[in-house]
């Protein structure tokens, strides 16, 4: 019916066609070569009611929630993909993580885009289809989306901003600043496979490990944790600035000690190795499927077992404890008995992590 | 108390302190230098209890709601600052309208941010503030943030992903698929007031206008529309693509036809000289604080007169009306009475707007 009308043309664009290969300026325009990226790229594993009715925002029914649990992170990760993971399912793991990290259950994610003019479209299909599979496992629905193109050079093939909305899994009040004298800690397993996989994605090892990044959805360890007992204080997922960073603020916050016990401290051999050849103290590297809880003593034999019996919480062991002294600071045992201050992360070590 | 223990300092940093006046990549740590960066640039303006409790994500209580609003934009807008606005009122003002679109409240805000080492922490500073006095006027909290830097060449100054979340005013349905053959077709305003106003900045016009972005958060002047009338099926805000991309999609998602009138169009005539020297057509040029709205033809008068009783809505105007045919197209009146196709933006016409 068209035909009846003379036909003013949008403006012209510098491809004609969505049928290219790599990311153009176009793609970020708001027009018709957006609407068929959306089409062509993301709708199809992302897709859900709430996406699909194509509004400016998404609108879900959650169960009538009392409060919310909100949390965003840009992902910057180079490369993009790396022995275990990629920047897709880093952008959907690190915000349901922290999400899980309030004692909340992660429901939905909103994900938005910036992607460099030039990146393979292949690239961004890989990416998408990763974030679907991840989202999938945790349990999450993308209710929203959004893209933007820059140049070429004006960004480093794609970033990821990941926003996370959940529901609180308990009334009990889990934070930073809950940590009490004699609560125990607990790490749910290695240290440091993150940041030491990405390194050997970069080239940047020098030698050939087979390290594989932990990332993972912690949403449900977190679940089987807390219905097996009410004494969590603190959960935290030790990602950018690693173990030793991660204790630091929850001692910071809640004004007390923390003391961990070297030989508490599990660590694949090649990870170890890399760290020694490199020099790097694995207590900073990232982790992207570890979290620290801070228990009760009574219930930490509890909190363990659960933790054993879930996926990704079966290396589960208590590696230290929360003391009255030294206030906001971090100690570690070494294994002949001696005690020394752990500090936090000063400056950068890894750029580009996660 | 921490010199009974000797210290293990924190990996050395390439700058050995937060008082640079430039962003480093230890600002993006997760370390000491984040922490100071976050202390001293976000947390001043942003301040409220959930960013206090510095935990992974931030818990909020709404009000009870049945259903939630979600929406997420990431922004990239080359200059960082133009007339009437910058990146910080653009993050915030662009999610807070994404969300008012689908008839809701925008009550909650994040926002991650993307820095390019070497930018001016002063600069982010003024963004930071910006982000904050128009969150103020919208009426939101930012509940929680993230920032990654990557090294310079790897973005532009900076980016910033924002996502808001609101409650729904009303049970009615609004969406780009609810309008209805008989309905007319408002909009608040002038149009490509802020294409032009970047356009500016960037020194791409070749001459002087006076012409200031339109940025405006709308929430308010939506709550007033659903006050005035139940009768509203689509609100939208032209962005990206102009006011013909929006309606193109309106007519798609509703498969009905969408009539505009030429003469009931508003341009400042500042814009109109700037677009007919470049050869744009200011129907596709970006708007940040204009709406579209479709409303039963009973309930216009009622619904104009609360816009035009509000701030951003004075120029409110009926512009055409929604026809049974030619369905998914958006034709257009001149003042002689002959009407053409207005098709949708194809591809890029100005990069990085928004």
């Amino acid at each position: 019916m068209s035909e009846e009308y003379p036909t003013m043309e949008g403006p012209v664009c510098p491809l004609p066609h969505i049928e290219t290969d790599r990311v153009v300026m176009g793609h970020g325009s708001g027009g018709r070569m957006m609407a068929d990226l959306i089409r062509s790229v993301f709708r199809p594993p992302l897709s859900n009611p709430v996406l699909e009715a194509e509004n400016d925002a998404g609108v879900v029914q959650p169960t009538p929630p009392e409060s919310l649990a909100i949390s965003t992170d840009a992902h910057v990760v180079s490369p993009l993909f790396f022995r275990g993971g990629d920047i897709g399912k880093l952008a959907v793991c690190g915000t349901v993580n922290d999400v899980a990290m309030v004692g909340a259950d992660p429901k939905y994610l909103t994900a938005s885009f910036i992607l460099e003019e030039g990146l393979a479209i292949s690239t961004l299909q890989k990416v998408v289809a990763s974030m679907q599979s991840s989202a999938e496992e945790a349990g999450v629905q993308v209710v929203a989306g959004d893209t933007k193109v820059v140049s070429h050079g004006e960004a480093d093939g794609l970033y990821i901003s990941t926003t996370g909305i959940g529901i609180p899994l308990t009334k009990n009040e889990i934070g930073g600043d809950q940590a009490q004298p004699g609560d125990v800690v607990i790490l749910s397993g290695t240290m440091g496979d993150h940041g030491i996989a990405v390194l050997e994605a970069r080239g940047d090892l020098g030698f050939e490990t087979n390290v594989e990044s932990d990332i993972a959805p912690l949403n449900h360890l977190v679940t089987a944790m807390l219905e097996a007992s009410p004494g969590i204080h603190v959960l935290r997922d030790p990602t950018r600035g690693g173990v030793a960073t991660a204790l630091n603020e929850i001692a910071q916050q809640s004004n007390v000690g923390v003391l961990i016990r070297e030989s508490s401290l599990l660590l694949q051999p090649a990870v170890q190795a890399a760290c020694e050849m490199l020099g790097f103290d694995p207590l900073y590297i990232a982790n992207e499927g570890k979290l620290l809880a801070v228990v009760k003593r009574e219930d930490a034999e509890k909190v363990l077992m659960a933790m054993r019996n879930t996926r990704y919480g079966e290396e589960a062991a208590i590696i230290g404890e929360i003391t009255v002294q030294p206030r906001g600071r971090l100690l570690m045992e070494t294994p002949l008995g001696s005690k020394r201050v752990v500090d936090t992360l000063s400056g950068e070590m890894l750029p580009r992590i996660c």
